[in-house]
């Protein structure tokens, strides 16, 4: 695979003379932040890299473990590296002790059940009883140690919160599997087949970091203010919440459930595109072509099989069919959501699991941030323009009340 | 007072031709994120204004419900607009049912204890429990009470978990106290004397809100997203843990205990300054003058008299003379921690929970910009740049483990 790595029109230097305020597009839209050594997307090329390799071969070649280890040390393990830092992980995946009695209480707030929620106040409990110190007094080991503990937390939460919050007994992790096949047990309660265990371990492998979006920028502005690394996390599980951050799974799903029959798709689809409505799993802000997780989960969900793959499949060609004739030259493309949804359910994860599932591997690509921007003892702290009324306006006489 | 509102130099407005990325200073510093009515600092000035009022004047002549009302709905209360405010928070200060018996275990994990974290913790819970919706999806109403509820929240579990930590039962809220006095009773477990509260009070309109800080942004960030109010003031809390962020009052008066007494002031700063260590309560990003927090809170601080008020006036005058004679021209200036310390403590609040009294006024001005920042349906998702080993490599053969 050839590609350029000149592929970046050059910087545009925006510096204003006298200490001027800069205006700049909306949205920071383009604004560079940092620099990173961790990867990037290439939107027009459809391509997007973990460190120096494509992260979808990496998703098609490797293990969870090897990527995570990647994405904190710069390089692939050696085979004593690998067997190293399974090592190191392994007693990190159990809760602590202290914080288990909380966990069915956490898991019982809200109604509507918000899974992201439980976890953002289950993982900020955990890093309270850790007591970790803040990135700007610790050491770069502390950090890393602290991030490793942090995204080993995290799929022991997930899944123990959706037993708790069934009236279920959550399991203990096994530190002899594999990430991806211990959570899948842990959520589903049977151990899982080798073939759906790969499968997650493939979708969590693509979705672990893609870019500066927007969790990924709340990471490492609270990075940046020196607070430690589950203050970083927590914001970042908030940020990823928001239904412009990244989406859901689940939408996608509805989607394929809505048009229910392959005789369906058009007269489901013509109105709602003709009257403007966003397709879910169609459209992506950055790539300009399809969208590379897309095709590799497409075929990861080939490979499971079933009927609803090739349906998906089907929906896939007459959308697009359809938005080329209705929205020409818009570039929409199927995104990551599509199918990641029709291999999440394929492999047994809940509907309402989907984007918490996502979180468990975007944690490792949070994490690999929070500790590059922790290098840089730099604060983000941008301006806003004030454009209210004249002030100081003189105060009125108070109004005794 | 008269003080022109065309304060600011003109804008420098940064486009790159082609779509090319923007490059701009380190950190942010000086770029344009959004438009806001909600305040602004004057560097320059030695000024900063909440909506169309100076923030000192306020804090002056001013209860804290009455700024609170201002900030949230721009304008200052009527009578009855106030009275009306007033009934609709009351029943916002009760914790929920569901979540007390929470609140022990939240209060106990840590050591040592961060407050913050604690906070940030029971914080995320109680938003979970009130099942909140999106931003994105919900009507200016609803995110306005969910905001309401979350600042009426904030003191009661501040003092909640400060006492379940020291193994006392939380004191419920009482309606017809102020703001300020009701917290200073919830945390000390005394009906305060009026000139505590009030000096509190003025304390805490003074650091509702203060421009485009790093918990300010990150609260923005998240909101941007379309996430909820508490994913919002949850990330913001983190950022708020920071060293880099707002610093800690109790810091600066730890500096008065270690000088103790008059006569070592020269002795203990002279080396330090000398050797470049950072004075804490002295300087700022922004201001080029004196705070004018630290003016208006020295002015309370000396209200209430006491010892330690005219020894702090003395620390300040010998180290504004050592800095000026040692850092000629680096307009340092005493900031809003100096004088925050001795009237906090002056006051009955424990030293642990300056910071967390700091985040019972500050979540005002967070809640505010959330409001503003959700009614622009726009992503804020800037970009980094790519400085790591050339992309692709070809994926080294595995090594089968």
């Amino acid at each position: 695979m050839m590609r350029s790595n000149t592929h970046q029109v050059s910087d545009f230097a925006a510096k204003s003379a006298n200490g001027a305020p800069i205006r700049v597009p909306a949205g920071l839209k383009g604004v560079i932040v940092t620099d990173t050594e961790i990867g990037d997307v290439r939107g027009r090329e459809g391509f997007y890299h973990y460190r120096q390799y494509s992260a979808i071969d990496l998703a098609r070649e490797r293990t969870l473990e090897e990527v995570w280890f990647l994405l904190f040390e710069g390089h692939l393990p050696e085979p004593a590296e690998l067997v190293h830092f399974k090592a190191e992980i392994a007693p990190f995946q159990a809760l602590p002790e202290s914080v288990k009695p909380l966990l069915k209480g956490i898991a019982q707030a809200g109604d509507p059940w918000s899974p992201l929620d439980a976890l953002r106040t289950s993982l900020s409990l955990v890093c309270a009883a850790r007591s970790m110190r803040p990135c700007f007094d610790s050491t770069v080991e502390e950090r890393r140690r602290d991030a490793l503990w942090i995204c080993a937390q995290v799929p022991t939460l997930v899944a123990a919160l959706w037993r708790l919050r069934n009236g279920e007994e959550p399991l203990e992790p096994n530190a002899s599997q594999s990430y991806a096949s211990n959570y899948l047990r842990m959520v589903t309660g049977t151990e899982p087949a080798p073939e759906h265990a790969r499968a997650i371990e493939q979708y969590l492998i693509s979705t672990i970091d893609h870019g500066f979006n927007a969790s990924t920028f709340t990471a490492r502005v609270i990075a940046a203010t020196g607070a430690d690394l589950g203050a970083c996390v927590v914001g970042a599980i908030g940020a990823f919440s928001g239904p412009l951050h990244g989406g859901s799974p689940a939408r996608a799903l509805e989607t394929l459930d809505a048009i229910g029959r392959p005789e369906n798709i058009e007269a489901w689809a013509r109105p709602r595109i003709e009257a403007g409505e966003r397709m879910m799993g169609f459209g992506h802000a950055v790539y300009r072509t399809e969208d590379p997780r897309s095709r590799l989960l497409f075929e990861v969900a080939e490979r499971l099989g079933g009927e609803r793959v090739a349906f998906a499949k089907q929906v896939e060609r007459e959308i697009l069919a359809l938005l080329g004739e209705l929205k020409p030259g818009r570039e929409l493309y199927t995104n990551v959501e599509f199918y990641a949804g029709v291999l999440l359910d394929a492999c047994g994860i809940p509907r309402p699991m989907f984007t918490s599932t996502f979180a468990t591997s975007r944690v490792i690509g949070w994490c690999a941030n929070i500790l590059e921007q922790s290098a840089d003892r730099q604060i983000i702290r941008p301006s806003a323009r004030y454009v209210g009324p004249p002030a100081p306006q003189p105060l009125p006489a108070t109004s005794k009340n």
